[in-house]
């Protein structure tokens, strides 16, 4: 294959899950900068989740306790403004070309006891404990029948779209298996029909082989720069072990998935100058009937550093500025 | 089929071309204000549109004069920091599981006489030299044989990711065909495949009809808010007659095109209170070997009011919470 004489504007990398192009554009890097997310002041007397029944919200339906016993670690509790709502049962009404769904599910909110200190800052057993209340949830709102799909996500800072600064994270419990999800799966599908092989195993063993874009490994776990990264400093975390259900994840991966996802929040928090970010889940649907096994659960992490300009709202098309390869070595 | 006793909290829609669902929400909708765009100062002397020869960028490609022919009305430039540049030969490089391009193509600026009127601000016949302007330098772009997808967008306002306030438009020429455009061709052709029709002119046909969500319509073009928008207040602009090619309208539909954007855009300017908006055409790709016949051009308008949260971000499903038929009624 030919070689280019001179180096192009941009590279172009193709998502062999999704088969979506990104740009890797360097030449626009020259307006990154590292600011930091915007400090949102809100006064303690005030926030809505620093004593989340005195402000009329449902009573949580999951507590943990602080070690000592004295205060509340975390609680869940029901949206007070939830986006679905428990009304329904699951039919698909047509009209013409047009079909719609009630929005059936549950929307809930798992709040952290510290007003001010953030995921980032917390220690491996705490983040532990987070995770395992994730699971605890998801694997109560699993059992619900119309339930297809259920979304675990944290958004920190205002660009990241946190509407309340008092850090915590959501549980969206869906009737239906939301668009990215949907074509993530698909693209796996597709691959294993074709190969009988994982696509994201096949992935992470030409990873750890390439060791280009690897940015930490523990036992079970692989935290990784995507090289089809859609922002700068994308970041997914990966089980080892082929797993499509992130709910059936062992207590010991737990630990080390707890383990790898505070070293990078901790990292992204210290190195990039405390961004906003988006973290999320991708695990397979709840769906009884269907077999999602050639899936492979994983956490993706967004940080927030510049709008969305119209290149990426018109045509779907993410553009990069750092290459993944060196936002790796900087989150090394 | 059963009808719910109670209204549900929200209704999920699915978009007939793509398959993808959307949340529309009302009770969100306390949230939602109209407060316009953040209006940001840039001193003419300091704009780097105003005069652009001057502020080092590269001569012109195309220039309109005013009518009284003591101006220039507009100017396409070659983009100063373009994300993609024209090094390159089409060759598709392969390691493992990955692909890579190179980014070759055009990025060109279209930049507007006045420093401080926006597009929303123009009347019909300056609309119509706008889109003379897009359709001209389209048809000189895709000559160029890498290229397989020209997009034409315009930001308004910091919120929709515009880096320079004076008014500008881009064209950008890819060799590769953006991920939105190519979910969007793909929907409509495995439609047409199915039924041997153009779903775009079945779902116009049902617009029409029903008369819930058409906004405005004139001889040649109709403009909706489309069932399945994705923001508040979402706006499209479809040709009535089939066609999948943009750069192939009649002089007359485009001065009715032209016509119909005028019209939105100053209702969204004046009824919505100056929002920000990203507005850009979906039309077939120009690989020549290729039939797009299936295909069905448009204009789509999405305006800006809210950074996108969390559940958008890790899940791809868009929430609005106002319903397409109130904003239709709204911007009629």
């Amino acid at each position: 294959m030919k070689k280019l004489k001179t180096k192009p504007t941009s590279e172009l990398r193709r998502d062999p899950v999704s088969g979506d192009w990104i740009l890797l554009a360097p030449l626009r890097s020259r307006r990154h900068k590292f600011e930091g997310r915007e400090k949102v002041k809100l006064a303690k007397s005030r926030c809505p989740f620093e004593n989340p029944a005195k402000f009329g919200n449902f009573p949580p339906v999951l507590v943990y306790q602080k070690e000592d016993g004295k205060d509340w670690f975390l609680q869940v509790i029901p949206n007070k403004y939830p986006a679905v709502g428990p009304d329904g049962h699951g039919s698909i009404y047509k009209d013409g070309l047009y079909q719609t769904k009630a929005g059936t599910g549950f929307h809930e909110i798992v709040i952290f006891r510290d007003h001010d200190r953030c995921l980032a800052e917390y220690n491996a057993k705490e983040m532990e404990r987070v995770v395992s209340a994730y699971r605890e949830r998801y694997l109560s709102l699993a059992n619900n029948k119309f339930v297809e799909y259920i979304s675990i996500f944290h958004n920190h800072g205002k660009e990241a779209g946190s509407t309340v600064s008092h850090p915590h994270s959501q549980i969206l419990a869906l009737p239906i298996i939301p668009p990215d999800v949907s074509h993530s799966i698909s693209g796996s599908r597709r691959y294993f029909h074709e190969r009988k092989k994982c696509i994201h195993c096949e992935m992470l063993r030409q990873e750890i082989k390439e060791n280009k874009r690897i940015i930490y490994e523990n036992k079970d776990i692989v935290v990784v720069s995507p090289f089809t990264s859609r922002v700068n400093f994308e970041v997914r975390i990966f089980p080892k072990k082929h797993s499509a259900y992130f709910e059936k994840i062992s207590n010991q991966a737990l630990a080390s998935f707890a383990d790898a996802s505070q070293v990078i929040l901790s990292r992204i928090f210290k190195k990039l100058k405390d961004p906003a970010f988006n973290f999320f889940i991708h695990t397979a649907p709840t769906i009884k009937n269907q077999d999602y096994n050639h899936y492979h659960w994983h956490m993706e992490i967004l940080p927030k550093f510049e709008i969305t300009g119209s290149i990426e709202l018109g045509t779907g098309l993410n553009i990069i500025s750092v290459a993944p390869e060196m936002a790796a070595k900087i989150l090394k």
